[in-house]
């Protein structure tokens, strides 16, 4: 049989950096391309006594159907938290717990991308969310990312020239995968732009809580007192992957859509990993967790950046350091073929991630590579990147 | 803000059945609407050791990112399971693990259907699968449902004239709403109409193990020697709704595309709850358990029947004795207003399901109504269907 696939399928493929992990599957390589928390990171302890908590009290709440919109407690206590600490959601707002934060991508463009129409993101940015908008069809329009995020004149260009914009795209903290942190003033810029042209914004913030220097920046949602921004949240960086728990914050209208969407998605989420979430917020030091994960990230970080001073800084390959987050942008000298040289760290078993793979057209010329500094090991990390110095000493 | 809502999700609306079940969250309402599996029929004590377990030997594992696919032990599992019992599964076809049954109808939609396409379904058939299907704008055509299965003449019709058909949704056995099980005279039917128009199946069958008499009728699936079939398999009935797990067995390049889907959409299926999954199947005594769950089904099932024998049928209304499943459909006289009858059963605080909700056009006229009998107590489920009785003798 000859399968027809939908034509917004059709060109849609598993993203590069799934052809990279097959490589980093060969345990003699190096890989210093995947975005896991650090195994020490997961409070397993805490997480097994809470689970066996529920089941020793109310063990059908855990296993039988549950609501669409989330295990009423957890959302009322992540509700809380971000009220509190960030002043994010208003009364107009509502607030969801999806499978996953990139549930929130998926549902959000169900819900308001027609096929054909814009999505405006930074280029490079998170490939699994550009794949989300890719297969509704939406059309993506990449943006330059400075130091301080989007080149705000090429954003103000893309809202004038860009047909049927729907929404930004953005990961306003240690950006995946170039590590930017949007600036207070840039936030500011690019909120009062998606007002003025009728858009709106979708804030995704997964490493949010990973900030390891420096002071937190208001979110954009703080300041949204016009309804026009989805805020996403996820327990993947800060609780567990595995269980996939993400939140959307946003106007009501469009949570009430979403919900309609997930209900033909998934029914609902995982409802014993939501009442494990809730019980960990809400009954465990959740403070104290985090502060203990902002010291095995710090540690990891400050040890990556040694080696990158110590490796590749003097071999012509330069980063920009880091506040938090798991990743550190590389760049390579203008003119370095980037594909050649990730591919040759390849031969001597070290993987990372090209940049091109995080651009709106894979085809399109990048001179840098991401580093992941959270899964390794410090011998791998030590490893890893002093082959890629004796790499960039040869080559370079 | 005036929010712009996809072309898709304008008309897409909460199921009939929410609305029902905002009286059925009233306790003194006696609620025959659900199709939630009985409390009773979940095994929480092994599921609470098994997790107990996994987190004493490999905790890391169940917490941290996994691969789309799914859990590679519960895959073979599932795999070997329905090859060996139905003879389901081919060399030519794959094996994902799904975040319930429910998404494997959004990816398959996802997949395979442009928007106005058409998808053949019975009718009355299951709102969450419609509503997942009208999410991506497909044209729903409902083929009137007989005691035996889909009326023939009328969905080889819908074959030649429907425009881009690209599958025919089916459940199999004890049908959600009906409780019709397709006859294997029909399936084979079904099958060869299916190929000769060179369209797709999609063969949904949650309830297949919750045969409670007669003798099991193979699976469309088994005889896919051309590989035109997607079978799609769940948890929900048999081990845990909560935990959101289904799978679907499908061709190979279908179950690719759907891959990539899924990776937009929730990157993969929460792991805690695969891992309990498979040592459930492969470690405890699965067989035993759906044994045990056949005796509280059956029992329930034959309560409810000899009620309805004893309130309805003397009171005009009639019900086609059950094999398995959850629900049972009763019929009201020709020329009475079904609607009135449900409003005016609630009035007397006992909820169930109009037949319309069913149908691809809730306008639509349907002289019937769903009773579930697996979620009520033997003590509801009396006292419900004597009031239906009442009711019925003072106005039928």
């Amino acid at each position: 049989m000859d399968y027809i696939v939908s034509e917004r399928v059709k060109t849609l493929k598993p993203s590069a950096i799934r052809e990279i992990f097959k490589y980093a599957a060969d345990p003699s390589v190096v890989s210093l391309s995947a975005g896991n928390p650090a195994p020490e990171a997961f409070p397993c302890e805490a997480i097994r006594n809470i689970s066996d908590e529920i089941f020793a009290n109310d063990p059908v709440a855990a296993l039988q159907y549950s609501v669409t919109e989330g295990y009423a407690p957890l959302r009322k206590a992540v509700s809380d938290f971000m009220k509190t600490k960030y002043n994010v959601g208003r009364d107009t707002d509502d607030l969801i717990i999806t499978s996953g934060a990139q549930q929130v991508m998926d549902l959000l463009t169900k819900s308001t991308v027609n096929e054909g129409d814009t999505v405006i993101c930074e280029a490079p940015s998170f490939i699994g969310s550009l794949n989300s908008f890719r297969s509704y069809n939406a059309r993506l329009c990449g943006i330059p990312l400075e130091h301080d995020g989007m080149q705000l004149d090429a954003l103000e260009n893309a809202l004038k020239t860009e047909k049927n914009v729907r929404f930004i795209y953005i990961i306003p903290n240690f950006q995946n995968p170039s590590g930017v942190t949007t600036s207070l003033e840039k936030r500011k810029k690019i909120y009062d732009l998606a007002k003025q042209y009728g858009v709106m914004i979708l804030e995704d913030n997964p490493y949010g809580e990973l900030r390891i220097k420096g002071e937190d920046i208001p979110p954009i949602k703080s300041f949204d007192e016009d309804g026009i921004v989805a805020y996403v949240g996820s327990f993947s960086k800060i609780l567990s992957p595995g269980m996939r728990l993400g939140y959307v914050i946003a106007p009501k209208p469009i949570v009430q859509k979403m919900v309609v969407c997930k209900q033909g998605e998934d029914v609902h989420t995982n409802i014993w990993a939501q009442m494990v979430a809730y019980k960990f917020m809400t009954e465990y030091d959740f403070d104290g967790h985090l502060r203990t994960l902002h010291e095995i990230y710090r540690k990891k970080a400050d040890f990556c950046m040694k080696l990158l001073d110590e490796h590749l800084v003097p071999n012509h390959i330069t980063y920009q350091p880091i506040e938090g987050g798991l990743f550190i942008w590389c760049k390579l000298p203008d003119g370095v073929d980037m594909p050649d040289f990730c591919k040759q760290a390849v031969l001597r078993k070290v993987c990372v991630v090209p940049g091109n793979a995080f651009l709106t057209d894979e085809a399109e010329q990048s001179s840098s590579f991401r580093i992941n500094f959270s899964t390794p090991t410090d011998e791998q990390l030590e490893k890893g990147i002093r082959i890629l110095g004796e790499l960039a000493k040869e080559v370079l």
